[in-house]
């Protein structure tokens, strides 16, 4: 006898073996190969990144040292981008030192004469001029690109083209408001790319893989997964990933309370989503929620059935129920292992090998 | 020659050995022994909790079985209460096992009939009955407290006294208010408690530990680091704890970019502050901020000066700041270590080791 989903212990990640293996089809169907740069910030991952790999994404995305390190070891480094400004010398020279004999391509992000300063006394040579399109965060003006190439070249590292993350569009749940943004954006980066020139235009994520028609590589990840606030944007993914949770206390004023909170949870999107409650909040390992009256229910979204163990008005003590994420990333960054579920039978456990930062 | 601060690898947790030092012996002070049953769920380590013993607190408090199973081996099983309610009986046999061979006494909450029976399955048998007073989420009604005792006890199980925690004070600004409505929930425990009997009274945290003068016991844990949500009491504990970051962008419109972000800061409470800075959004490993106005300074909170790298004017990219988490549980939870200060020196490294919750 294998393990059942009722045999875990609460809190835990579980996701869907096939909502993820549609998720991945549909995607790879619509951005084949090196049109998309899979996201492993989203899943932390390699068993995941393992079947992206498989189908067709042989280039990836990461955003720390530390990601870029594993995926190195797990036989993923065929090309790896960090999109990220690293100002960490040792940090690079120590995953430089570790990759030397692993066959592993990494390029990073730079959006300033220091970024560009701290590569050069690495043996990391290969950069993104990265540009700003939007979002007050990293990337330098789109008319200092030129500039910043100019100088990297004349270090001696090697410009393979611009990236600009739209990260302001990704969650717009009006379509058209997206594209007009997206627009907007991309003409920036297109801009930029003019005056940086090489092979690579990376931009883009989950919420604008079939708009941004301008990058040639989409940084997408939470589509595997997907989560409450990426399921307004009514795409053609599946919610495959929840926190399996117990209901561990109900009180006689209609309450009830699971052993899911603060640390099995990211909450910058939020309270969580409980199919047939409604959520009241969260403390670090419970979460009070109420049975949600028929107005309230909320059916803009839908989850794998496979994962989806709603709150009955008969649902007692012990019970185990599902609680969905509002942010998967901040999420899957509390737990130690994702279990895969097919039916109700655990078939795998993936550990969640790529967090932290020091390497 | 040690490390020294700006030797580490950001995003890392740093906390003042002097500040912990003080806090630790201003509680020791003010609630000596037994009178204070450190809550570990807020710094899920073992080597603060052995300083926290070597003050004289013997008793400790944990929210899960892996943080209770962790304790015991490392020689800190004197008297551990799990406040909380645990369905799952498999955990509480494997606690039972694998703390056999060690000196641990454990104390379960119940609240129902249900967290009774699962106990009744376990070699578990010391309970404490866990009433509401307050804050809606665990704790059965005050008027059910005696029955519930008295079917623990004829269920062979031994009933040592009562908790409630007045979770819905803890955080009030004004002291004379948040005393106000102590005396209202603690007025339902005492209650509750000539029903159950016992030794033990046990409630309170923080915000409350010199306040609540009903419970013989106080499950305070935040005292030792603290962060920007409690530090508006005006409590006397430093806040002691920050995650060391890295400035890795600035744009020439004015804000700039560190490498600290979601995965790093517990959010429920909210943006993390800076020293200098106005912060406006964090993302998966950035947090995005501008230099403050005069006006805009925040200077309600003050920080452990080891610990205080703020923001300047002069301020440049590569340069080492730190970020005060607006609510240190839910931050201290993504990191693995944390890193003890004194000056600018590294003396010591504590590894976050009851994190996670399968054992």
């Amino acid at each position: 006898m294998g393990v059942k989903i009722h045999d875990l212990t609460t809190p835990a990640l579980i996701a869907s073996s096939k909502a993820i293996s549609e998720n991945l089809l549909t995607m790879s169907k619509a951005r084949p190969g090196d049109a998309l740069r899979p996201h492993v910030k989203a899943h932390k991952c390699t068993s995941m990144a393992k079947l992206q790999k498989d189908h067709g994404h042989l280039n990836f995305t990461c955003a720390t040292v530390r990601e870029a390190l594993g995926m190195a070891q797990a036989g993923l480094g065929n090309d790896l981008l960090i999109a990220n400004e690293i100002l960490d010398v040792a940090s690079l020279n120590r995953l430089a030192e570790l990759t030397t004999d692993i066959s592993a391509q990494i390029t990073l992000a730079v959006d300033s004469i220091e970024t560009i300063d701290a590569l050069c006394k690495s043996p990391i040579k290969q950069v993104l001029i990265d540009v700003n399109v939007g979002l007050p965060r990293c990337g330098c003006e789109p008319s200092q690109a030129g500039e910043l190439a100019q100088l990297a070249r004349s270090r001696g590292l090697l410009v393979r083209g611009v990236m600009g993350y739209e990260g302001h569009c990704v969650g717009l749940e009006d379509r058209s408001q997206r594209l007009d943004q997206v627009t907007t954006s991309m003409e920036l980066l297109i801009e930029a790319h003019r005056d940086v020139g090489g092979e690579i235009i990376s931009a883009g994520g989950t919420g604008t893989y079939d708009i941004n028609r301008w990058a040639n590589e989409i940084q997408a990840g939470s589509y595997v997964f997907m989560d409450s606030a990426y399921a307004k944007l009514g795409l053609p993914f599946h919610n495959s990933l929840a926190v399996l949770s117990t209901i561990i206390s109900a009180s006689q004023q209609g309450w009830m309370v699971c052993d899911t909170g603060l640390k099995s949870l990211g909450m910058d999107h939020g309270n969580p989503l409980i199919t047939g409650a409604q959520v009241w909040f969260c403390s670090d390992e419970h979460t009070t929620f109420a049975l949600a009256s028929e107005g309230e229910r909320q059916a803009s979204y839908t989850i794998a059935p496979e994962i989806e163990l709603p709150v009955h008005s008969s649902s007692t003590i012990g019970e185990k129920i599902t609680v969905i994420p509002a942010h998967i990333d901040p999420t899957i960054a509390y737990h130690d292992v994702i279990h895969i579920i097919s039916g109700d039978d655990v078939i795998d456990q993936w550990p969640i090998d790529l967090k932290g930062w020091a390497i």
